[in-house]
């Protein structure tokens, strides 16, 4: 099996609060379509990238809210998208809202899930880093309320052996954190995908946007280089009921450099043809972890949560 | 006391395996004068600034090995930076091969220490990621040999709070590994200081120097936001014995942002003013550790050194 793989991103537009299932899902195909002209088996769609990114509301009613997840995948709304994938031969990644029964109580996830080139799901994720906050936060003009609405992840990072690779998966504000690609990285991954709902604007008016953009971009350049691992990012983009999403989306080789970026604030279908081979080559020098790791100093990163620093004065200290 | 200060990082040419300590610290204090005058007061120096970077030299006498390692700190040559910069009221971060016999063995290591405006070290660290073999590789043109001349770092990770603000450090390749920021951010880290010794060139003639430099910055503008934390490096630069040394010396807040950036491959002194009040935005919003890590997820980063890949395809599982 060849270890070229043409890998498309697809990044999307906006999506309204009114805005119908069949109406995102026969964009998303749309998409499809214009990867698969462009010869790509494999495409990464964004995050809740089948509603409104509904974390921003204030919502009371419980039927509401759940009128953003899906009950079961495919459904009869997103079983076009599954069944044009199959039919091209194309593997991808998708981020929705999921209600889990399964323990017998209904759980909300932030989930996203990698289905195989026969239409098979074969690996979920579900969320872990949620950002934001369970309450609204007083004089911000707009709220990120994932903490409200979403139960944290409770399967872990994982990773995939398919498609001719070893994948791996995450969810936007996971990005920020270098534990996300390290657990991967730990289990050999050589593609994370990943899609993204992130506004362009700081809501407290500190962080210019360019900084912002830099923070999605670097964040995800170093979790590649650290990991020896191809990092591929699908956004929302697009001003979306009163947010404008950042675009951005790209895809990030294990050198750390960004090989195919999206220009546009909507629609929009970048590709790459990605060596996974080149992971390897990191992985046996530079990031051999087996050679470097010195995971006996590493302790408080598992042992401690939050950050604790030293109240005594060094220069006043015996 | 003031959250603004004044940094500088002392950027070295390269040092000949024939200088004498006395030449090399007449040039870092001649760096340390340009620091004064400028305002600073506190100054990074690079890693093992007091000699050639040995280790890519296979040496095999004892004697010759031990002429690159210091005895004491500050000694007789060194001694004359410590008084200037106590003079001065500057603080410094120094890296240097140290020799230990407090175990009652001789042990090496490739050592930092953090010396206060008092002109006391108050803090110590010694390398953890050793880098390289020990044993030269074949067909390469110069090595890395640091594996076989030091003992990995017995000290951890620590920060101190000094000089306004809670310092850590770290050493060369160490910035290339996201544990090394998060056991500083872990224990409150305003500002990292590092030094490194890095080729820009690759010896297996694979990555061009651009995206050698990439790396540098990416790793450490990665660490300074994720961990909200500035982080300021001083490079040796320049053709050393043989083999040219990357610059890149930088300062970079935890914006993300490079606030100062050498622009030659010789001595030269950057500085910024460095706002220590900005990390605290960060640990409080974005990078409250207490409020969104999540350490039970986490586990395989301790508990297991080396990736282990699926073996399974997940194509054919059940």
């Amino acid at each position: 099996m060849s270890r070229r793989i043409t890998l498309g991103v697809a990044q999307t537009g906006p999506v309204a609060r009114g805005d119908t299932r069949a109406q995102v899902v026969a964009r998303l195909t749309g998409l499809l379509r214009r990867a698969h002209e462009r010869g790509c088996k494999l495409v990464v769609f964004p995050e809740l990238a089948l509603t409104t990114f509904f974390p921003r509301f204030l919502l009371d009613s419980e039927e509401e809210i759940d009128s953003f997840f899906e009950r079961e995948m495919p459904g009869p709304e997103t079983r076009p998208l599954f069944e044009l994938a199959q039919s091209f031969g194309i593997g991808f990644y998708l981020g929705f809202a999921e209600l889990d029964f399964s323990t017998g109580t209904k759980r909300r996830f932030n989930t996203s899930i990698l289905v195989n080139r026969a239409g098979r799901i074969i690996g979920r994720y579900r969320k872990i880093h949620l950002p934001g906050r369970t309450a609204p936060e007083l004089g911000v003009p707009w709220q990120n309320l994932e903490k409200r609405y979403f139960t944290v992840g409770d399967l872990g990072w994982r990773t995939w052996r398919t498609m001719g690779g070893v994948m791996g998966m995450a969810i936007c504000n996971d990005r920020r954190w270098p534990e996300t690609y390290r657990m991967l990285g730990l289990q050999g991954a050589e593609l994370i995908m990943l899609g993204y709902n992130s506004a362009i604007l700081d809501p407290r008016g500190k962080e210019p946007p360019e900084v912002r953009m830099l923070h999605n971009h670097v964040t995800m350049q170093a979790g590649a280089y650290q990991n020896a691992s191809w990092v591929a990012a699908a956004a929302k983009s697009g001003e979306e009921e009163g947010v404008a999403l950042m675009g951005g989306s790209c895809i990030i080789s294990a050198t750390a450099q960004i090989v195919a970026q999206a220009i546009t604030m909507g629609e929009e279908l970048i590709s790459a043809e990605c060596d996974l081979d080149i992971c390897q080559h990191y992985k046996r020098t530079m990031f051999n972890f087996a050679a470097h790791r010195r995971v006996e100093h590493y302790r408080l990163i598992t042992e401690q949560t939050g950050a604790i620093a030293p109240e005594a004065d060094a220069d006043s200290a015996a």
